[in-house]
């Protein structure tokens, strides 16, 4: 996927992003907070989350089904925890608020919870989990979806693709960070595969009478996606569900409507969650990050693996490629670039730096 | 492992457990607290995790590592969390303690959470998100253990198996409830294997150069577990390593005594880490277990795969299990009477009903 000589600055693409939320009718203030999430999101290298999705998302805005001026609301809160209704606005919007009130709640309470109602796709959750890590606190952020996932025992999908992620501040070393999904693999890669005309494992996905197949073709109209390690992965997403849809009221499962392939008039109301642990006031934070600095870097020591070159800690090969990125500007791939040139033409904004 | 004619009362069994704690000292409070955790592990059919392990609890009390007199202890608290000094507790007694005090915390902050220092191997982590889902909140229990768990790239083991277990409340039907460990599958199912004679799938140990391997005989002393779904196990590992261990000032990874096989005069200083949410703070409490309900329901009736007698939810099994244990008897397994057996004759206590 390299291009060589298709490196776009990161600021560049940023303005872009707030251009095209901004004409949309979105303000200035949650234009930037958006752009940041899907932008930050690609420095990360995590492609298949991040600015490639605006154009779904801005459809979906132009269609009717999120609403360019919703201010997301608390709607229930208590000392520990908040229920954030977000109106259908941007779910990067709706997130990075329900993510700040956790962490607020948390200055108080030591660690908070925040449930949120109607909202969208939320990107990658990775993003709201390092919002708490900066603030010096433990995060997890996690969304429940529409099923595309089977289950052990199942025919066809019974949960979402639920993701996952935490945040660990460190001392001098960056924060430990993992997002992940509830499948084996995001459905993004499914969609690349298709894309490319690959096989995938047979570990990844179920034909229609829920048996595994390599054959990526079937998914989502069709086949489904397997969980990661089996009943692991199912009772996992089935956590989310309870803590990111039922707890926080929001819809579940097959109530929620599909950002992609639903129709964008319409609010998907997905469910979200938020948590946040305040470590300095239950533990020294210096004795915390100088412990989680050793971790890492013994981790990191570790005698490797015949073949390995090397071990990484949970977010490492994200912060080396946001370096690169911040420094040198971002490599786009193809896809990307192209998803952002349609969303420019539609938009009529001016995309020429995409074109370099 | 069925052993025809060899059942015993759930009831025998757990007098015969408090009968051998009472002996090594410790109250009869606590003696019942310990008795039922490990009896009610027995009950769902996890007997790696039930009473076949008391006897190693006992050596380590009669050793020294472990105080049979030891009162738990609350060393730091605020709105919404906790820290508590086991002092070398029996791990039961001081895990009980802290998702008790997790409940009440959450019961005035909404959600709680509680790190423990200075405990030992704790047994069934399901047991305690239990009491949580009984409370009527949703409970989560985790905790670190010394590293038998090698992580992609490493040739050594680099984190405990370290279990994690989350229940949910749920309204006619039994609460959900997950206890699974970050490694693909519990080192006890590797002694099992040993035992047998039998040889395991090559996703579950790395020999000494930290190839997968089939052979289970390496494990421990030389072999290490590999974590389930890869990177994503490690990542969960490493989680539960800051809020079980840094987060509540734990002992971490190397610094961890094994509770099998290092010396049992030594405290082990495990950590772990209780969360509780109270639903019905957040959301109707009705509104939320019917929606459990029905998608508990709604799961079970998804169209099955080919060749599939029914889908499970998380926990299903174990109450199964669990109600027949209650029914009509436990049906030990020969090595939990094995372990019994030898026990009461090192306690000089009777054990005649294991003999039937």
């Amino acid at each position: 996927m390299e291009q060589a000589g298709a490196i776009v600055s990161v600021a560049e693409l940023e303005r872009f992003c707030r251009e095209a939320l901004r004409k949309c009718g979105l303000n200035d203030a949650d234009a930037r907070v958006a752009s940041d999430v899907l932008v930050t999101t690609d420095t990360f290298g995590v492609f298949t989350h991040g600015t490639k999705a605006l154009k779904n998302y801005i459809r979906r805005i132009r269609a009717g089904g999120l609403d360019p001026n919703a201010v997301p609301e608390i709607c229930g809160e208590g000392p520990a925890w908040a229920v954030v209704d977000g109106h259908s606005a941007l779910a990067m919007v709706t997130s990075v608020f329900a993510m700040n009130t956790a962490i607020a709640k948390a200055k108080t309470a030591g660690i908070a919870y925040v449930g949120v109602r109607n909202s969208c796709h939320f990107g990658a959750a990775g993003y709201y989990a390092l919002q708490a890590a900066k603030a010096g606190m433990i995060g997890m952020a996690m969304a429940n979806d529409v099923p595309s996932m089977a289950v052990p025992g199942s025919r066809k999908a019974v949960l979402g693709t639920n993701p996952f992620a935490y945040a660990v501040p460190a001392g001098e070393e960056d924060p430990i960070f993992l997002d992940i999904a509830s499948s084996a693999v995001a459905g993004g890669k499914i969609r690349i595969a298709q894309t490319l005309g690959q096989k995938v494992p047979d570990t990844w996905l179920v034909d229609t009478e829920g048996v595994p197949t390599t054959d990526p073709s079937t998914y989502p109209h069709a086949g489904s996606l397997q969980p990661f390690a089996g009943h692991k992965g199912y009772g996992i997403a089935l956590m989310i569900e309870t803590l990111a849809g039922a707890l926080g009221g929001a819809a579940m499962r097959w109530d929620i409507g599909g950002w992609l392939d639903d129709d964008p008039a319409l609010p998907t109301r997905h469910g979200a969650a938020f948590l946040a642990f305040d470590v300095g006031q239950i533990t020294p934070l210096v004795v915390f990050t100088k412990r989680v600095d050793a971790t890492i870097r013994d981790i990191r020591l570790t005698p490797k693996a015949k073949g390995a070159d090397r071990i990484r800690v949970p977010g490492e090969m994200e912060w080396h490629k946001r370096r690169i990125a911040l420094e040198k500007g971002l490599d786009l791939p193809e896809d990307v670039r192209e998803s952002l040139r349609n969303l420019a033409e539609e938009l009529g904004i001016t995309a020429d730096w995409l074109s370099i």
